[in-house]
């Protein structure tokens, strides 16, 4: 193969992991900015996330061209192949990132007039902490091509679905003490759920890198640490009672 | 090009086409037997389609390796090339909207004791028959690579969105009228939620054929009707004022 050859697919590889680094950035910013607008209720910061999300969706189409193209043109196997397949999907998850962090911002202005028990807020806060860390270790991961420490990031979404359930169970008991924090509480449930499905994403590119460099998939069904979906309604009277105590 | 090649790309093709329709029909029964199991509170359905899901993600990843080896041996351009590329982002839809059912029947396992009121349940059921319509639409006009069909079925996913709102208001009402409804109808509102994401996946499907037939993508931002992030604490309020009136 003419090394020019080579260098091109290079040039071209090149180009789509920089554009993908870019794009993680952007969405780190837009889940730090969603968060930052919802806790202080600023709806200025949350029509910015909403606008940046229309350049993020932009990128991944960007990328999703090139990287077909480069199939197309250039035919790589075995690694090269893994590369292109895998910025696919990572771009793919980005996109995803982004529009949870959009729709934390939509829900900004719905519930900005009304305070926040401060409990809540620090949850909320803890919780996107987590996942911006998560989010930082698995770029880090792409970025080095560290299979070892993306099966590391796997695990560590455990600990983001166990806070993320304790929220689920505090966000209840406060809608039960006092109807009226439903409507805001209910606004702050699904920004919660939003940011520990970008833990999920986060997870999924750690797979995929881990899949880059190994040629293999991590199929094993990880244990979800969302234990939400099964919490009932004794459980939360429980806890009702125990704090009413 | 030699015929048997032509012929061995038509056969892959063929094969990948079937297996997306075979995974649409799964999905298409996956959400039908969730919601039937939050209905019915049936346990056993709602396991059912646990372990059916774990199914419908092997095809997924069978179906993007096969995509992604035709696409390096034979490298279409083109139309083929779409179909292709099309065959990877419908599997992930279609392997989406499994997830999303799986979510719903592991909440059936947390509210199946609470009678849930007939109206709420009504409203649910209405809301997936859009999306089981929307997904059987949508399937067919891959079928036929019928893109004005397509383009048709993206502005009805409007519908299923102004049907989640309004659930979404009724759930908010009934929590607080009672506080004993909040957890049950919070576990609807997500079920509620997954049905309206379940809609913008089969958009999305929508959107890949229009590109298959096209190679345009159809990138306007398409008018959300879920309005339900900004459903504030005073139309709530009013909305209860008025039902209690």
């Amino acid at each position: 193969m003419a090394s020019h050859i080579v260098s091109s697919y290079e040039d071209e590889l090149k180009y789509i992991v920089r554009r993908i680094s870019e794009m993680g950035g952007q969405a780190e910013r837009m889940l730090q900015q969603s968060v930052t607008a919802l806790v202080k209720g600023d709806a200025s910061i949350a029509q910015s996330v909403i606008a940046d999300d229309v350049i993020l969706d932009a990128s991944q189409r960007e990328v999703d061209e090139k990287a077909i193209m480069t199939i197309g043109k250039r035919q790589p196997i075995a690694l090269d192949l893994r590369e292109i397949v895998g910025a696919i999907r990572i771009s793919n998850d980005l996109e995803r990132i982004g529009d949870l962090a959009k729709n934390i911002s939509k829900r900004v202005l719905a519930v900005h007039r009304h305070p926040q028990p401060g409990q809540l807020v620090r949850g909320i806060e803890h919780l996107s902490e987590l996942a911006i860390d998560q989010l930082k270790d698995v770029l880090d991961a792409y970025a080095t091509r560290d299979h070892e420490r993306a099966a590391a990031i796997r695990e560590s979404d455990e600990q983001i679905d166990a806070v993320y359930t304790s929220i689920f169970r505090e966000l209840l008991t406060y809608m039960m003490e006092d109807p009226r924090n439903i409507t805001s509480c209910t606004h702050l449930l699904f920004s919660a759920k939003n940011i520990e499905r970008i833990g999920d994403h986060a997870t999924n590119i750690a797979e995929t890198v881990f899949y880059i460099r190994t040629g293999q998939e991590m199929v094993t069904e990880r244990s979800k640490g969302d234990r939400s979906a099964s919490v009932t309604q004794k459980s939360v009277e429980q806890a009702v009672e125990a704090a009413s105590e």
